[in-house]
This record gives structure tokens, C-alpha cells and sequence, in this order.
């Protein structure tokens, strides 16, 4: 028997024990050895995507772990590698996958959202999604690739060069990440966080955070870049006022790359758009290139992992896990210890 | 003596004379032939700039003319020769300067709002903003350079490729000039126009308008496209209403490219930029290959002249004519016809 992690209604989950069947063709089955909680696993938890998920659903898509059974026509793959996944499902028909964006397939299957996800003893994914780990890396910092590789592609999408000036607006993990990926790359970057605990781990990991409660982030900004404004902000609280000062820190043909998700229209000052040629660049999730620089960034401490892994819980724990979250508090990522004792542990 | 139009408050504009002097060193001194009326030169009218514009203010930038007389230190430029204006001056010294971004300089003269436009018989200018217009080409026609300029710019930051998928919302002058040089660019195009003179002078041009009034522009693109949305769109209507279509009618990666003014925040979908990975990119005004590419796409006829200036004007008849702009009507563009008969025409 195994266990997994379910969202059953808005601010309920549990766990119970899950089927296993043999993986199929193309498959693999995984024993997943540490799974993150995103921003998006809250949304869900809240209640927020019901008309998008159907219950009982097994959260998680921020995952490490390894392979235990291949299914038939899988190559390349054998038990005991291990893996992350690229939870991505994609048609190979509609216009964007025709156009060489599957990542934002019309039809997407995101598995952890739209199919069963990660939180659990054994998870069954196609091959295709699988992404290889080195040896040399471990587990938990592992389950950090996927939110990096988030972080690499909104860096490639605001196609931040070595020497820019960039601001980032919102200091949780994916902001902390695009931070610390965006200064890989060369640039200058200044982090805007209302919560002092995440300045404080902003600092440590040797970035530079403001407080836009306590001064004048334009202001700031001016006398940083010499009255030009910044290259690039981010946009990564969901917040309109966030949104006002990633577009008003800009300096002429500056790019806004917008990552938060703004259920709701928000107000745009589309003047200022014109008289700077701003531009705005959405980004969503990532492609297989994003993920492998992403396993290259944590694997060489880019990504200091063990500053960013605030807690680490049992799989039975994570609803309690999901419940402090919720309420907020001074914690950057939580990660879901999935090993399953009573099997041996896959890490 | 000579005329000049001249706006002393909001509604009201006269016919004055104005002093001439001599050209200055680098300057040059023009008879203005043709001087088109603007969307800008109607907020001025309207009072919405009076902010920005010193009283009593000569309009008009959207001129063609020919040199009168030289000043010292200028080259290559000789009474009578045929001459429109790029109605800017920089400081090249702020950061939009050194970064290479002359005509959004931080400090920018836009030479008829900031300082005295063309809508008079003689207009003193650098020569630095002068740009040669072939013998060929009638000045009547040479008027529309400067909104063509616009229309080339606006095609170039949207990076319009030949067989996309083009939607322009908005098909007054810079709306019609657009969807003309995207066209030209190789771009299968479609305007959306409420007016149905101005659907009607599109159709005459060669494009396909549609009524967002009378269809429902969303399907007509989903038809059009197979399902995948407009590859670009220019928003030129200025409107809520038409920032929605603009942002709607896209699909994956597509591109809108803002051109109208918007003095006020909209309401933006923000989801839908992160959904499709859609891009906002802001132009505004023109750099100097974009007027000689203009020049050349009135000279060659892709630019239809005749078809776009509803009337021409003379100076004294000017206010006259703005008012019947203002108060809408079935108009293009209306021309104020310069000539200084009592000089000698300077055509």
C-alpha cells in the first residue's frame, strides 16, 4: 500500500492509500523522495481552481526522486536513476505546439493540476517528461530544479544581458530564484519584499532587498541607476501595487517580464508603455532547456539550497504543512518527504 | 508679413501674423507647402495639453515644404530644395540619449507642441531634423511622411513578418497607414473600424475591415486563423473597449504592439499574458530610417495619398477646419494648404 497526499475541498486534504498499477507503455513509475509546495498547491488548497480540478486530487509538481519500475518502449531509463519530471503533457496538434511552443500547448495537461501529481509513495509519468539528475546532487536540493527552472525561463523571456539593472518585485521563493538566476547571468539586481524575514534570507544569500514599506523604491532606483531606471523588473508579488512599481522602475526600452498570475484584470499605466517603448512579456512554466540549466544552477550552489528550504515534513504532516502556510509565517520553501519506510527508502 | 496658426486656449485657435528672422547657425528656414492636422494637434485643440503647451503655440508637424533660406554652417541643403521635417530635438545627454534612443529622449523638444510647429508660411528648424523628399513626389502626398514614419516605426516594434497574421484595431489615419505598411511587409491583414466611412476608404485601399459592432470580431479571428489567433496587433483606437480586442484576438507569443494614447490606467487581462506568453511592446514616434523608409512608401505609391487626404484647406481656414474635425464627420486626413500667394507660391 501506498500513501498520497489529496485535495478533497477547499481547505481540506488527506492522505490515503493509492492504487499502483504496472507503469504502460512509455511509462515509468517513480518514487518520489521530496516534493516541494508551490503557490499554485495553495491556490488549490483554497479552493481557488475547483473549476479547473477534479477531486480527490494528488497535489505536487515540484519533485526529486527515483525510478523503480520502466514500462514497456521506455529507453534510456533504469531503476534506480535519479530524476525530476517536466510535469508537462502537451497535444503536438494545436496551433502553439505546431508553432514550437508545447510548453504553452492549448490543450496542456499539467500533471499535478490537471492529472494526479507527485505528493505521493509511487507516481506514474510518461518517459517523456523525465529530466536526469547527477548522482552528485541531492535529493531535497533537487526538488528545488523545478522552481528554477521557472526562474531561467523568465530570465531568458525578459532576456536579461550581463550588466543590466534589475529589479525584482516580490521576494518568495520563484522571486528569490529569478534573483539569484538573473545575477548568473551578469546583472545587478535589487530585491522589493515587504516581509522582513525574506529580506533577511535575500541578504544571506548575498542579494540586496528593499523594503518598500519603509523607502521610496522609485527613489531608490533613481539615484541607483543614475535617473535612467532599470533594464528589467519582474513582477512576482500578484499584487497590483506590485505591478504599478515593476512598470514604474523602468527606464526607457526597459521589459517588464510579468510572472505572477493576476486572476483579475489590473490597471496598466499603458502612458507610460508609450512614452518609454516599454515592453511586457508574460512567462509561463518552462521548456526542457529551462530545466536543464536549471539542474546545472542547483547542482553547482548557484541555487544555495539549504538557505531555501525553510522546513522539510513527512507526507503524513503535509496538510498541517499546507494549513501553516497558509497562515503565513516565516518560511520560504517547504519540501514533502514522500519516502516510504516501509518499502525502503528510494533516497 | 507672414500667417501662422496659432492656439491661445482650449477651442480656440486664430490666424496671426509672425515675426520672421533670419536663420541661425545650423538652422534653416522653410515654406511650409502642406501641413496635415493630427489626433495630437486635436488634444492641443481640446485643451487636454495645455500643461505641456505655452500659449500663444504654433501647431503642425506633419509638414512638407521647401527651403527658403540657410543659415550659417549648414551643408548639403539649398533654397528650393524639397524638404519634411523629423520634428524632434534631443539633448543627448540623458540615459535614453546614451543608450542610442535619440526620439525618446528624456528631455525631448517635439517640435510643434513643445516649440512652434509648421502651420504658418515661413518655420525656422534645424537642419539636423530636415529629411530630402524626391522631385517626384507631389508635396500634397509628402504631408503623410511623418504619420507614415509613425506606421513604420509602429510595423518595426511590432516585428511584423511576411505571412502573419495581422490585426489593427482602429482605422482612422495612423490605423489605415499601419495595416498599409504591415501589407507591404508581406502581412495578411484585417482591420476593425466602427466607422463605417472608414471601413469603407479601407476596403477602397485594398484591406478587409471588419464592424466590431456588427460581428463578433473574436470568432471572425478564430475562424481566420484555424483557432490559433492573430500573430500581431496594433492597438489605434484609444479606446477601453479596443485594448480588450487587442489582447483578445492574439494567440500564442503573439505580439501587440501599442500605439494609441492612453492618458489614463486601462484594465489589462494580465492572465491572458501569462497564459499565451503574450508580449506588450509600447512605440512612439520614429527614428530617421523610419522617415526615409516613409518617404519611399509614398513615393512608390504604397502609401495611397490620394485616397487618405479627405480635403486640403488654406491656412486662413484652418481653426475652421478643426472644428469640423472635432466634431467628427466622414474624414481622413484634412491638409491646411500653407502657401504664401502674396510670396510667391512655394510649391
Amino acid at each position: 500500500m501506498t500513501l498520497a497526499v489529496r485535495y478533497t475541498a477547499a481547505r481540506t486534504l488527506d492522505t490515503a492509500p493509492a492504487d499502483i498499477s504496472p507503469p504502460g507503455p512509455g511509462e515509468v513509475e517513480l518514487a518520489p523522495a521530496y516534493v516541494g509546495i508551490c503557490g499554485t498547491d495553495l491556490h488549490i488548497f483554497h479552493g481557488d481552481m475547483d473549476a479547473r480540478v477534479a477531486t480527490p486530487a494528488v497535489l505536487g509538481h515540484e519533485m526529486s526522486g527515483r525510478i523503480v519500475r520502466v514500462g514497456p518502449d521506455v529507453e534510456g531509463w533504469a531503476p534506480g536513476d535519479a530524476v525530476t519530471v517536466m510535469p508537462l503533457r502537451w497535444d503536438n496538434t494545436c496551433p502553439a505546439c505546431q508553432a514550437g511552443h508545447q510548453h504553452i500547448c492549448q490543450h496542456l495537461d499539467f500533471i499535478g493540476i490537471d492529472s494526479p501529481g507527485a505528493m505521493q509513495q509511487r507516481w506514474t509519468v510518461p518517459a517523456s517528461t523525465l529530466i536526469r539528475l547527477p548522482d552528485s546532487l541531492p535529493l531535497d536540493s533537487a526538488a528545488l530544479v523545478e522552481p528554477t527552472a521557472v526562474a531561467v525561463h523568465d530570465v531568458g523571456r525578459a532576456a536579461v544581458k550581463e550588466g543590466q539593472k534589475v529589479v525584482v518585485v516580490g521576494g518568495g521563493p520563484v522571486g528569490i530564484l529569478i534573483a539569484l538566476v538573473a545575477r548568473s547571468a551578469g546583472a545587478d539586481v535589487r530585491v522589493v519584499e515587504l516581509s522582513a524575514h525574506r529580506r533577511a534570507l535575500a541578504e544571506q544569500a548575498g542579494l540586496t532587498a528593499w523594503d518598500p514599506a519603509a523607502a521610496d523604491v522609485l527613489e531608490l532606483v533613481r539615484e541607483w541607476t543614475g535617473d535612467a531606471g532599470a533594464d528589467v523588473a519582474f513582477e512576482v508579488s500578484g499584487a497590483a501595487g506590485g505591478v504599478n512599481t515593476a512598470v514604474d522602475v523602468l527606464g526607457v526600452r526597459g521589459r517588464l517580464c510579468l510572472v505572477a498570475i493576476h486572476p483579475r484584470p489590473r490597471e496598466i499605466n499603458l502612458h507610460r508603455f508609450f512614452w518609454r517603448e516599454l515592453t511586457l512579456v508574460g512567462a509561463r512554466l518552462y521548456d526542457r532547456t529551462d530545466f536543464e540549466q536549471a539542474v546545472a544552477l542547483v547542482a553547482d550552489g548557484t541555487i544555495p539550497a539549504d538557505l531555501l528550504i525553510s522546513k522539510v515534513v513527512p507526507l503524513t504532516e503535509a496538510p498541517a504543512a499546507f494549513e501553516a502556510l497558509e497562515s503565513g509565517g516565516d518560511v520560504m520553501k517547504i519540501l514533502v518527504d514522500c519516502a516510504d519506510d516501509t518499502q525502503g527508502a528510494a533516497v
